[in-house]
């Protein structure tokens, strides 16, 4: 199947049978989804992949009840860092260094040169500009989970402080931006399930200019 | 080819050869970033294409002179609304409606709950909140143009503001988010193309909750 059949294939599933993804999909999805490319390479987000039924359960009170939280196989939640620090940009210098090697003078620069860039942003900024990087990567994971006929439902709609707490996000240094659903349709009780998908349409979406 | 395998061949070319992108290729590529969700559906971005050659070297300083703006095939724009207005969502919900359908009352209701939550956001939170949903689509566009062959570069590095006005986005009440150079590698010129992809090892990017 082809990518814009996969696009338009999958949706945002609402309801979900709790059928288990298997190992070989969801690794494969994962994989996908850290090949991902992002802002100077940086990855600044992680992604915890949460299939234990507890875990789920309690979380859904957290993303208000929304029944694909407990009626998912996988939910993963994208957790961006909270802020650039030395100490980070630093760990990924040194694990460039290790993976492809390069002239040590060459990656001092590139250390003092993503300091100066990223040392600039206050919080917030930075905050904000590695949730980019994770919802970009959350669109890569959306066509990869397709490519195995796997629903994904993204959501935005959690609490994000109670759903920090939950995972003992705060002391690691992160924040949960965006999380998605990953499972099956139920295709007997998801309302949404056949209706027609609406997007602008294209004249609306893209301006040309050649 | 599998996503994986177009993931792993991907990277962001430094330098690209001037050739042109097939239509009929970057027609599937406009459209897998169209059909890629959003936070409600709501789609708060736009994409400008510029195949261009006098408007690529317009924009080129304005991108501080990088190769690929000008070395492309076509330059895409993410240019995000730059606040969620009420106009914006009545025009939603009415290109919902009319493509869909449904019963008034319920898509009344649907209006309203919207206007509550975007109406809160004052525009720097509306703007971020586009912003997210553009990176969204730039992760699908990423994988639609791996699956043709296609290199793309990823560019945050560029003026906003001049940017914008090149493109009179301003008056259309859009910022230009991010942006992605389309088109193909030059392998001799290309620092970069020999180079290692480095990502996180999978268990510094993965926690699995099972």
């Amino acid at each position: 199947m082809e990518i814009i059949e996969q696009l338009n294939w999958r949706y945002a599933a609402k309801a979900m049978n709790g059928e288990r993804i298997p190992e070989e999909k969801i690794g494969r999805i994962l994989e996908a989804a850290r090949l991902a490319p992002s802002s100077n390479g940086l990855q600044p987000f992680e992604i915890i992949a949460i299939s234990n039924r507890e875990l789920k359960e309690k979380i859904s009170p957290a993303a208000f009840n929304q029944p694909q939280i407990t009626g998912c196989s996988h939910l993963l939640v994208f957790a961006a860092w909270d802020q650039y620090t030395s100490e980070r940009i630093d760990g990924f210098i040194a694990h460039t260094a290790k993976e492809r090697g390069g002239d040590p003078e060459r990656l001092e620069r590139h250390r003092q040169s993503l300091l100066n860039n990223f040392g600039r942003m206050d919080k917030d900024q930075g905050y904000a500009h590695a949730a980019r990087q994770a919802y970009l990567s959350l669109g890569v994971t959306i066509v990869a989970a397709a490519a195995e006929g796997v629903d994904g439902t993204p959501m935005e709609g959690f609490d994000q402080e109670q759903l920090d707490a939950i995972l003992g996000l705060k002391q690691k240094g992160l924040r949960s931006a965006v999380i998605i659903a990953l499972g099956y349709r139920d295709t007997e009780k998801d309302w949404l399930v056949n209706l027609k998908k609406v997007r602008k349409h294209r004249e609306q979406f893209v301006t040309e200019l050649n």
